[in-house]
């Protein structure tokens, strides 16, 4: 019996996990930080109330309780030790014949990770409700500051990074401003928000055609949205951002920029790109170690086409999937093959029923990109109940623009500790 | 044109701003913490990972926004100066006419204030997050605690206090030992869960009677809660509680014990009670300042039964309403009312399928209790999106035993603080 140990719980993870679980001559350790498998393409929607984080998350145990060779741990990995074969934790050691590492990425600063205080980026539940909490915040704060008629720096809200997660932030923090929040507010009027989408290089959604990218940039205007090209931020503080010697005051800045890989994959001593991503071989193993495999963001897979597959679910799904059979390919005598992508395309949304799609030659914008983007995401949400919730929160904010979980937790649950006892 | 101002958006806040809303002879200014109305009966469902926070919250300025003449601020409230007619708050200063404290209660300690630390209660959504949080937390550490077959410290979970809130944590956690995690353990049974719920009096349920209360602590049994009466807390600590000279090791310990008023009561130099609420008048006043009302939990009203009414949500509710029927009618130059309650009884849950009942002459147990329970709440549910969403949980968990919330989310968002960079 071989034993195949998983680092992390994610697309790739998961799914390399269901592979293995169906074969008899594997035992599979799967561990991950949270006890929850996140379907981190929605979690857009946790930031900006629409959605609340268990409609995307799923326990990871439960998804794999079917399969008895399968254990569960909730934990951290702290080290690999490719000698010997071990992999050290927080809580134990776990020696492996094959090792999967499919933890993911973290967001960059470009070495200003100070910065993070200020711009939250978005990759955890828990940065989600963050960002939701400063968002809706903001405009608590502005409609009780009674010395500005508008006030100006509550209602600017900047978001640094021009991808796929920015724009969806943008054109979320628009909509909620132009339709959600319009009728509920007495003396600020949130339809004025002034949210600025700052990007360093010279057009946004730079993994698209320069035609959606032109139409995206049309839509979020429609929403409100500046849109600013060639705008590197050059310093964030507590009340704004600084590009060259311009300042945009602002109290919220969200960060949707750089990623790098965490310290694990150094640690390793083996090939590494700028971002700290493992270069990984034909075979999705890193070229020293045969043993070991990388999936999903931590991995730069270059042979397809030259430059690394993008940090996209469908990438570290099938990367997963393809790891697990390869081991079980060697495992029964044969010979490992070589991954091959198969694309499916990507898709960025802008509001409530706009969208920009591209897969392969299609490429399209507004409504039927949006239809699509919605069938494709409810299609590979994980769990039955997770797909009925969601389709039921979006028909309702599409129907009524509410937004189900306009909430705005704390991070603070003690009584005792509150600034005073009053209301 | 009259100024109210209500303290506190709960049951009797907020329906008084309903009622108010309506007339064209008042201005009200809502005051709250939070930026959201709870729907605190199914709070426990939040920390027992059935229902999610924002499935029991709505905004509150969005229940407003249909009445013009309602302002809405999130903040705290610090003081009162009854002389002056003016309320203080963290942002600004108002000036009323009339004034409603319906700000709750918090959960007491006895005067051992730091237990909260070991032992958290039940008021806030903060609060069931972190009660969820560490429920399932000792799960999962139990599971990684490879030294022990079966870690009986983990595994034990302390409920103190026997009212309604301690049975429903008590028997929630019974059900999710033996139903929803019982198959997706590999080391640990969470079967053999030990659950322990102490009542210092001598019977649990005391408003309930005396037969109920047995049927409650048969029921408890079947879901594997040892219920222990006269048995009194005599420390809590990072280990466990202790009861004199015995003590029980557990890592999870619930508090479901007394309440107390905020220091805001007793700032206003008016007649409280032992745990600090104000005692009121037949009409909700408090016997110095006619124009301060005081409704909900904060209020004590003994004129009805001679005991305190309890501090349930149908009262709150009743006391908002009534409140500010008596201002309206007083600024019509009519007098005032006294305040009669309707009882609308009182009822407990424990696990699925199962509760107590008392309205008037009407008392039972079993299913029928559970769903006129079940029918009640989803009738008085804020909101028509609440409804469906609890609905549809409460359907999916009692078909499949499955929780739809069982996510442990962390108290800290940032990355780069994370005890190390790991997995």
């Amino acid at each position: 019996m071989k034993h195949v140990v998983i680092a992390g719980g994610g697309f790739a993870g998961l799914n390399a996990a269901k592979v293995l679980g169906q074969s008899k001559r594997v035992e599979v350790t799967l561990i991950d930080r949270e006890n929850f498998h996140l379907f981190q393409p929605l979690l857009y929607q946790v930031a900006m109330a629409v959605l609340s984080p268990a409609d995307i998350s799923s326990p990871i145990r439960s998804i794999l309780s079917q399969y008895s060779n399968i254990k569960v741990f909730q934990g951290e990995v702290i080290n690999v030790d490719p000698h010997h074969n071990r992999l050290t934790t927080d809580f134990a050691e776990f020696d492996y014949d094959y090792l999967l590492l499919a933890c993911g990425v973290k967001h960059s600063y470009f070495g200003q990770e100070n910065w993070e205080e200020w711009a939250p980026g978005l990759k955890t539940i828990e940065q989600a409700i963050e960002i939701r909490r400063r968002v809706l915040t903001a405009f608590e704060k502005a409609e009780r500051n009674l010395s500005e008629e508008q006030p100006s720096k509550q209602l600017t809200f900047v978001i640094v990074g021009g991808g796929p997660t920015g724009v969806e932030l943008a054109g979320a923090i628009g909509e909620m401003s132009r339709y959600t929040l319009a009728r509920d507010f007495r003396r600020i009027d949130p339809a004025s928000t002034r949210i600025i989408l700052l990007e360093a290089g010279d057009r946004i959604l730079p993994s698209f055609s320069d035609k959606l990218a032109r139409r995206a940039v049309r839509d979020l205007a429609s929403l409100g949205v500046e849109v600013r090209t060639t705008s590197k931020v050059s310093r964030i503080s507590g009340d704004g951002v600084e590009i060259g010697s311009e300042k945009i005051y602002s109290d919220t800045v969200l960060w949707a920029a750089g990623v790098r890989a965490p310290v694990l994959a150094r640690k390793l001593g083996v090939k590494l790109d700028s971002q700290g991503r493992i270069i990984v071989e034909p075979d999705l193993s890193q070229g020293v170690y045969p043993n070991i495999f990388v999936a999903g963001d931590l991995a730069n897979f270059s042979h397809q086409t030259g430059r690394p597959l993008p940090g996209l679910a469908p990438v570290a799904l099938q990367q997963g999937r393809f790891i697990a059979k390869n081991i079980l390919r060697e495992i029964e005598g044969n010979s490992r093959h070589n991954f091959a992508y198969r694309d499916k395309g990507q898709v960025a949304t802008i509001g409530r029923g706009r969208a920009v799609v591209e897969m392969g030659k299609l490429k399209i914008g507004g409504f039927f990109a949006w239809l699509l983007w919605l069938i494709v995401h409810i299609y590979y949400l994980t769990g039955f109940k997770n797909r009925l919730f969601v389709i039921m929160n979006w028909a309702l904010s599409f129907l009524t623009f509410r937004r189900g979980a306009r909430l705005i937790v704390s991070k603070e649950w003690r009584f005792y500790e509150r600034p005073d006892d009053g209301g």
